[in-house]
């Protein structure tokens, strides 16, 4: 390659790069285990990618888990131009709306659209996998999304299951059943360690 | 695996997950791109695991990209006992001292130690791998590791350069020479924007 045309695509690579920084702005409802402060979703993001490396023994046969990890680690950053919908937010309902998936997509568009196009392209599949939560990998990912608010709750007294006052039938069909499906001894061990809260 | 010695790895590898949470509230002398505050550094790990996604191709031959990520992921948890040694601080005497090391050598025996034995030792060694910068992979992961604080106070407005009162210099040996060591291309092309803060 070109000094120039690597510097052209240095450029797009740095534009990307730069603009993922404002992932660490976005605040979710969830706090840190320690309860002193909401936790953003670059944090978040990494933690989910070291519960793929750390919990890999949990997944189905044939789970890639560092494609796994590469879509934890692109999962958020629609949440840049959208925020973050908490998933008990609204009673339920605003998490997968039409409305927030087309707005999603709209973000999608510009933030991978900064890259140079076969890293969008690559970038933009994974996302859209992960969204779709059909595949092996994808469906893990999920599972994985989905318990670790729920161990920072049992961390900090409750969290959003307090917030939002959240049911334990609730918890089981918003949170429960997506770890299941993709890890379903984890759910079996971490609904155990909820009950004290769902009494 | 029977339910209870499934139940009790999980204990081991969620007493790991739940410290590495942790890693969330060490803040680094670094600020977020905006300035608007310090950044901490799981936020930064992740960061940094998106910049080996996003960079592969600056990488040499044969570096898996994968390995790096695993890498990025936990290069900095012994930060939760030993906080982040700034590259800058006491003029750049301090982040690679005896004393610095001993230290992150017990906070690396304590952290991955909450982990089943074999995921211990397998991330312990993917640890001991990045700090001893030796093997293509760490090499890369280096680089990375150096060139995002660069990226962070060229948006910044110098960040940390004026802080430490940094010369082109100490850039060029602290910095530079790690990512070019790894990135040869990629620090050629940053250093060239960081000429108007080191007139």
């Amino acid at each position: 390659m070109s000094a120039k045309s690597d510097g052209t695509r240095l450029e797009a690579q740095f534009a990307f790069l730069n603009e993922a920084d404002r992932l660490k702005s976005v605040l979710r409802a969830t706090t840190l285990c320690d309860g002193s402060r909401r936790e953003n979703s670059g944090e978040h993001s990494w933690h989910l990618a070291l519960y793929a490396l750390v919990l890999a023994d949990q997944a189905a046969p044939g789970v890639n888990i560092s494609r796994v990890i590469k879509m934890l680690l692109v999962h958020d950053l629609v949440e840049i131009d959208v925020g973050d919908v908490p998933i008990h937010s609204a009673n339920g309902l605003a998490h997968a709306s039409t409305d927030t998936q087309a707005a999603e997509s709209r973000a999608a568009d510009r933030i991978f659209g900064l890259l140079p196009n076969d890293l969008r392209d690559d970038l933009r599949a994974i996302w859209e996998e992960f969204e779709a939560a059909e595949t092996p990998d994808a469906i893990f990912a999920k599972s994985l999304d989905r318990v670790q608010p729920v161990m920072a709750n049992l961390q900090s007294g409750g969290g959003t299951w307090i917030t939002y006052s959240v049911t334990a039938e609730q918890l089981e069909s918003r949170v429960g059943s997506k770890i299941a499906k993709g890890a379903p001894r984890l759910w079996e061990w971490v609904r155990e360690k909820t009950h004290r809260f769902f009494r």
